[in-house]
């Protein structure tokens, strides 16, 4: 509770035996909680015993409950293209969870500018951009350049050859010449939510410190 | 003037010529400018041309005017030792120079956890912490698992070797067990200064967007 | 036997064929031996033929027999979460097997200092430590500045993306700012467990050489 | 004369005395004759040896002659910023020594995107571009984006940490959402201006082989 | 239709369901597509339920309809051997697609010199050169050296151990001692002709911008 | 004092005013203390302010006062050849200042395995080896191989090409085939020194904690 | 037939089809012939259809026929353990068919120096050695320490973490200490093998060129 | 005297003390005596106080007396430029000095087929071939498939960006689809002599090992 939201469960190493408990005993101590990197197998074993869950397989996420919803601005959740989207919905399961309003932009790639543009007030609308990108990463750096806002870049390992397994990305938006811009981990739709929403609570609770 | 801050100038590959040229237009027309990466030698020729101005060695940072103060909350900017003050003060001196009320503590070192920890309640009390690491960079981890506010890591190119110029600590950085931490590049003191202040900005604008 | 104790078996590249040959030759010879990293299956096979021994499916290890008590002080094996278990049981199995005596410390992260540092009297009151972590591998550090007596870090393969499979906490905890660490190949339980209890015969015999 | 052009020198490992002679003796065989990389020191010396060169100190190069002009189109040289310059205008020389007609856009960044696209009928208009970028090497994707002609991309050493002295944005070009992009050696600008110009040959030539 | 080319689809991380919409909607504006990456399994679905496509196994490439023919010179696709054939094959399909006239020479190697200069017609007729190689990349050298046209060097990840997936033919060709080469990203033979053919449209334009 | 040694300086990125300071604090507190990587200049500088100092250039060490001796067997410090000698005296002088008794084998490689082996008793005799190694590192798996007690190994820059400033002889020695070995950071004598020296202070404490 | 043995047939990426093709033309046309890198299912396809080989499981070869014997000294092949035996009988198949002497020598490790060194007979009786060593590959420097004849050292991919599938002891042997050492691709057995025969050969024929 | 060829110096890290005082042991000793990587004022030193010396400034190399010669057939010495030219000579004169008859090649380039191809007696005339290269290293395939000897390879750190200080072409050598080559570090023209001489020395004793 160090941060003032209920311990998130990383799913990947966990057996269903070890979900079924830590859920258990989340839910029934602060009637929420969120399971990250949950496969299908596993989150049917644990919402069969613990019931309330809702899963979606794309972002492999369990949700139970929620948190108070921050109500200023939204978060905006980019990506360029179909690859990107189960880290993307990662980050949007998240974000909703935490109690971030959000909006997502699914559809624009730096490849083609004009369709970016045409979002331009959805774009400078929202409080914080995640962006998420695989290949070279370049949507990081344009979106960062149309908005004043903090930026938090995903870095995906969507790609081949030299995409490195989301190096490449990673290295691109950590030397971006665009100012504003923070990085998370390769595929690491979770953490960058994460940041963005403790900025959003900043920002509702006015700057004050915890 | 994208992001409500007047342009700040990398100074780096620029020549005295340049650099007046530009410090000249950017004073004149908003009577303040931020230059980083800026030598004894080549200050001295600005200044010289372009009163007013404020050097830093340490930091190699040039400084003109102030922005509007961001009166909520204070920036902490933490690092553990004497090598890394260059980049604590590029950090510093570019989030004062944008407004924000920072602190700092200096001398900490996860290797004497008591003497970190006798600090709790500064580190607590921030509304944005930048961290600032080289050697391994456990530091960022440790006070991202003591505050519920986001931490900006910057890593440091100080340490030999298997320190890879920088590259392991911002890796350790980007996988850090605590959360609500994102990171910038290498020795990039102001790039986590311009995010940690944007941030504030934010919540100071109450989350709306710009 | 150069080293005092019978030879160990490393089990990943040989058949239950050839595995039972080794064992059966050395538990006829010595009445024990220790045989990591292998399967399940492999070693059902082993002690079907060989009885006697005892496998651990979590630390892949099969131990026959044990040697002459180290009856001095004791080894602590400190690691953060669920995903390093593998690990850290082959470490203590190893340990065990070997002589020393072990204490475990199995659920502490650096993300929350102060459940961590609960356990100073058990951390300070061991005779040598062995810390294992994946992710960023910061707890190394913070346990390194605890105590006085050696710190053997196992760096792991857990975490994904930019913790390059083990690469980013072994470099971390090569440029550890804590004194008095030394490191091991990624996922060398047994490397760590051998090293920790060298020192700890080397203690029993009061610093004699052999 | 394999392709057409006369020997081009590449003088960064030569001394005054071999280029004088080499020099020497392509332009009394041809009249022209192209070096790259040659400080002002050696050029010099060439220079008082050979009259009639032309020696540019940003680009270190230095030009005998020139070829016969590819009159149809042009090619574009795209960068950034100023750090870039020194590869820009290395490509800009050779493009032009090499006979095309050259167009250069000196000033645009991806931060800005609407300053870039202020000049769309400009890089519309060109044959081929030349996308010479350091950082996160974006400006390539962008471009590319927008022209239905080849693009050729240059990385460049500009930046620091991250940056890897021009594997990142090298990496980032080849991984590039854009199709119709290929990609030369990190601050080859002689080598993008070399393969820019086979194109435009080939173009005059309507497409005929050699 | 930036490019004057319908779009092409990138089959990998889309489902036959994903891929059956698109490629209906692509097949009815436009009477054509290309789909690369697409197993025996995915195309088999997409052309059950729209007719008329040509599947490829080796290259994993499923067509509908053709671009109009771009009747000058033509495009030469050279490889080594048995193994780099279905790079080779994405490669000569796209650019057939596209409308290139397309001649193959798939075997040849350094290794064995004077095969390959036995086809030196072929070589120096072609109006460009798309060289595909594995191993350690020399054939691009070579072929580059032999022809005044440009040459497109696709690496691949054929080889093992040092071959590094692939780098290591990559970071060859981008050092080629030959000139008036440029690479793309590994085992990406559709790029590859991407960038072939739009030489050869704007030789066919005779070098007119788009 | 966390350690039971007082405070070692690591001078490298310190002025000689700093180091001024801060060894005067700490010689006039304890009577003692070691500074590590400081240069002939800066080490003049602090011995004509603090008096009793003992500066070694070769290896770059500054010692004022001693500690208590550990008076059980000895440390042997080996290494190959005069190219490792100022990280092996970086060691040595570490090691004597902490109160270890040393003894040094510096001229035995294993390209010449007999004249290694000729001292095959004073490699066996001893408490702790440190092996201190560039180029390949084969020398601590050899050393390894002959001991039964705890080998720290120090892998050194020492080598040009694929030594990769002493990566090549890291890896190397986290690779080793011989058990009980552990490894510190490249050129890291004072580590390896450090890290031999609690191991023989635990030894001569009979094995007991803190 | 450049190098006077008929063509070796590389087995990994030909299907049973393509390999009984190449096989029956090179048998029926030189009696012999070799196929490394090939699966027992293929071996079987291909024996079914062309009697007279014979298949190693182990180290994937199939052989027919047999060359002219190498008639003076053997070639030694020495590897440490288990694992690296497929790597060594690859190494042994390739040597015995191209027609030289081969001897073995497999169960000896740097750890066990002395067990090594009572082979020390054998190992300076070879005429050439190949050294097959996986971990941090230090069996080559000790060996090509022992000889006076060349060294052929063929690293393999045995071992795990900084083992780096074989890069680590690739670099270390590149790092060697002992002169007369060269070295071939990880796990390249045949590779190995070939240089080997060559020198026989040559030794053969008194070192007269071809 | 291992090796029958007494022992080579290795300049690079001895004072002018350290060498003058080795070379007089040796020279008295032997008559004889290689010193490499020696600087210009370190052997003008040298020489001053052993007569007889004979210093190389291109390859930095040393020579007094010389060995037995070995008078079967000669080593070929192939590389392509002038950057070469410093390795090459190192190589030269090693093998010079160790006894082989030595012809050299020095302006061959890959780019230049035909140029390379007029010496193909020369070349297939040797009995071992030395290829030196920087930039992609492909002249060592294309010599490897010249010849049915031996070949070693040097690769060299000439070029720059993706060259990698030389990595480049080592790791292409390693993956040369040539067979019979093997090949030694970076820059090592001296290691590449004596692997080339001791095969020679073999040869000419006809095989039988020492
Ligand atoms: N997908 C994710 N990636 C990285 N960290 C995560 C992820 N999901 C949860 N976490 C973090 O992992 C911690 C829980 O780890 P555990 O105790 O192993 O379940 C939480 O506090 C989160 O900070
Ligand atoms: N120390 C720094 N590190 C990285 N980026 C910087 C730094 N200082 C300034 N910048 C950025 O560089 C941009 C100016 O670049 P320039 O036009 O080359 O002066 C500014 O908009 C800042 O975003
Ligand atoms: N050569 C060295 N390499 C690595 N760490 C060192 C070295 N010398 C001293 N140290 C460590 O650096 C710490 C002091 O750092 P500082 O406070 O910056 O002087 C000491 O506690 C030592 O543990
Ligand atoms: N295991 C191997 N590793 C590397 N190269 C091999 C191997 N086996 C055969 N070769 C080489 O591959 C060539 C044949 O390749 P291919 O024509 O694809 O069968 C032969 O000339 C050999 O030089
Ligand atoms: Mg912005
Ligand atoms: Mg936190
Ligand atoms: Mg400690
Ligand atoms: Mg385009
Ligand atoms: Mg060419
Ligand atoms: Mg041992
Ligand atoms: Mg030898
Ligand atoms: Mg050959």
């Amino acid at each position: 509770e160090r941060t003032g939201f209920p311990e998130i469960v990383y799913g990947l190493s966990k057996t269903s035996e070890q979900l079924k408990k830590i859920v258990e005993k989340l839910v029934s101590n602060h009637n929420k909680t969120l399971v990250t990197r949950i496969s299908k197998e596993k989150a049917t074993d644990v919402m069969a015993s613990v019931p309330g869950g809702d899963y979606c397989a794309r972002s492999q996420t369990l949700v139970y409950g929620e948190n108070e919803p921050l109500d200023e601005g939204y978060v905006l959740i980019a990506c360029a293209g179909t690859s990107d989207l189960p880290v993307a919905d990662e980050a949007a399961r998240t974000c909703k969870w935490m109690g971030c309003r959000v909006k997502t932009l699914y559809d624009v790639g730096v490849a083609g500018i004009d369709r970016l543009l045409a979002h331009r007030e959805l774009i400078q609308g929202a409080s914080v951009v995640i962006v998420i990108a695989g290949m070279e990463g370049a949507l990081a750096s344009v979106v960062g350049g149309l908005v004043k806002r903090p930026v938090i870049a995903v870095p995906t390992s969507v790609g081949y050859g030299t995409n490195l397994e989301g190096l490449t990305p990673l290295l691109a938006m950590l030397n971006s010449c665009s100012s504003g811009m923070s990085v998370v981990n390769i595929d690491n739709g979770f953490g960058g939510a994460y940041q963005a929403t403790l900025i959003m609570k900043l920002a509702v609770d006015g700057g004050h410190p915890n």
